[in-house]
């Protein structure tokens, strides 16, 4: 297969796990006989340093043109703390969700059997925790109208959805469901909001369709609350975006470490694919940035076309790192200096 | 001292737990030689019942005519699953909640020792956890404007904020901050929301009036791996209404049970106070709710009135009844047959 793959490292410590991805995919493809080819574009802060603009033409172009998208992670303190900044890293992420129509991010939350004492939670409560998280995110209050009053002193954000971008996701997720445990759960504010009653009217019309599946509804902070209690209740969980980014990332700490965790963002035409940490700018440069997520990253986008085959072998060669303790050092409590590319490495010789 | 005391028993297991509060209020009374007087109203599912309102006329008035509200809880699971219902329980708790103008929801979250190995999260993850939590409670998407498209396809709410909402809060939890540990964290989406970033401004602003207190920010969805990945680095959270809603229910899982946590909602004229757990409708009547969420409620009431003595012997009954295993089967696992009643006996004999 010929893939054309833009690269979009990012800040922090975005560049040097994308590396090792690339390294990994790279490896793939000599031992399957593929073809990738990677093309790399500037986004986020290092963007704006350099072009004034977190998502510059060139860069969605690029997006535009290639077959998938393998993104790194940004954000940078510096525009953090500053309300006031007319641009912002975080723009051109979604930006480009928006553009490419990126309406699904999908998110696995697993236990990992040798990794269950890395977690705050106790090994009871999370063995065999098996979580696939839809969330929308291209709608809702992320895009909605945002006002600032002209004395500065009223804010607002509009949070709006429409039945058309209910149905598409929920499709997805009633699919998945379907490969999995049978079983999605809504999580929305339906008690409170006239947008998470819609979700609740027009999910219930599709679920029609998927009678094999069965639907819950769970309100967002009751959500929250069940993931910490009993997360192996949950199979498929279906959510807006602003939920999405909330219990996702609660979610993420079942596993004992972000440092694992892959997400894809998939729309009609484009597929985007990250781990779900952040730029954690305090690690950059220093070797010890966890690459094993934007690993698991490229093997979902190797899934997504259909190479399956491909991808397990990547996912094995995690499981096979995590075995020996080929990790870095948020998980390495034998071995004190692995570094990022080293665990890289591992995984492109074990293929 | 003399105090006149709505109460609201409310839907579900409301009524049982508010009458342990009732005892245990009425003892005090009599051994500190203070008058209470409770009168009742209904509010919630109830209330609907009775009158085709959630919340009555003669509810409300009674509320603006008493010195504070006892509120148990509401909710019913016939409403919930009913997006097009007209009237829903917690309109009741909205509509008091706006019409008392109690804008502050103080949420604490301790763990207690003799509970530790009750949490979902490890021992030493918890153990020492002490946080209170601000939230914004009659502003933001929950009472922004909402509006449902004719054709009924399209839904939309939204968050609007002031600057004067945001700095009345923000100075109760900076005074009690520096009762405290003097630091506040405030919880936001400032890289996505503009409401968001005018709290970050005006928040700013109002700490240099505290500068013996530190001022941090944390992004909500991180906010929300925090408070799992090690809860001790928090000592007073300020946030928004939907954010405290979601960080807020996450948070009372540390403690080991939800039965245990209590809130106070104020406001310049009124207060209210009330357990954290929902109607719980499975366990009604089964003399199996724990009522100490609501004791503990009344003696937030009790510190509200700077009756600190009085709160204090409350809370040790408390601590006591959990030390000797005076409690409900949620926490028991020594005795099976100790009722909702059982327990507010045992603290009202104490006192
Ligand atoms: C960086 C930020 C805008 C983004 C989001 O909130 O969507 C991130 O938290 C994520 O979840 O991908
Ligand atoms: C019942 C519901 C409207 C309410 C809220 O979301 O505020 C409840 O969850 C709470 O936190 O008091």
């Amino acid at each position: 297969m010929k893939l054309n793959i833009a690269v979009l490292p990012g800040d922090g410590i975005g560049p040097e796990v994308t590396k090792q991805s690339i390294k990994v995919l790279k490896a793939i493809a000599q031992e399957f006989d593929h073809t990738f080819r990677f093309k790399e574009a500037p986004v986020g802060a290092i963007a704006i340093d350099k072009t004034g603009e977190s998502l510059p033409e060139k860069t969605l172009d690029l997006c535009k043109s290639t077959d998938a998208i393998l993104f790194g992670a940004i954000g940078d303190p510096k525009y953090d703390n500053n309300p006031s900044a007319k641009v912002r890293p975080e723009q051109g992420l979604l930006k480009l969700r928006k553009e490419l129509g990126l309406f699904a991010n999908i998110r696995p939350v697993k236990a990992y059997n040798n990794l269950l004492s890395k977690s705050p939670l106790k090994r009871e409560i999370i063995k065999g925790t098996d979580i696939s998280i839809y969330r929308e995110l291209t709608g809702g209050i992320y895009f909605g109208k945002k006002e600032l009053s002209e004395d500065k002193n009223t804010a607002s954000d509009l949070c709006e959805y429409s039945r058309f971008e209910i149905e598409r996701i929920t499709h997805l997720a009633f699919k998945a469901a379907r490969t999995r445990k049978n079983k999605v759960t809504l999580v929305d504010k339906a008690n409170v909001l006239e947008s998470s009653r819609l979700w609740r009217r027009v999910v219930t019309e599709v679920s029609k369709n998927y009678t094999d599946v069965k639907l819950d509804f769970l309100f967002v902070d009751n959500a929250a609350m069940q993931m910490i209690l009993n997360p192996k209740q949950f199979d498929v969980i279906l959510t807006e975006n602003m939920f999405g980014d909330i219990i996702s990332d609660e979610a993420s700490v079942i596993g004992g470490s972000i440092g694992l965790l892959a997400s894809a963002s998939v729309g009609e035409k484009y597929a985007m694919f990250e781990p779900i940490h952040g730029s954690y700018p305090q690690a950059t440069n220093l070797g010890i940035a966890n690459p094993i997520a934007s690993i698991l990253s490229a093997a979902m986008l190797l899934d997504h076309f259909e190479l399956f085959e491909e991808a397990e072998l990547i996912r094995e060669g995690v499981e096979i790192s995590l075995k020996l303790n080929i990790t870095t050092p948020d998980l390495n409590t034998k071995y004190d200096h692995i570094s990022t590319s080293k665990v890289g490495d591992f995984i492109e010789d074990f293929i």
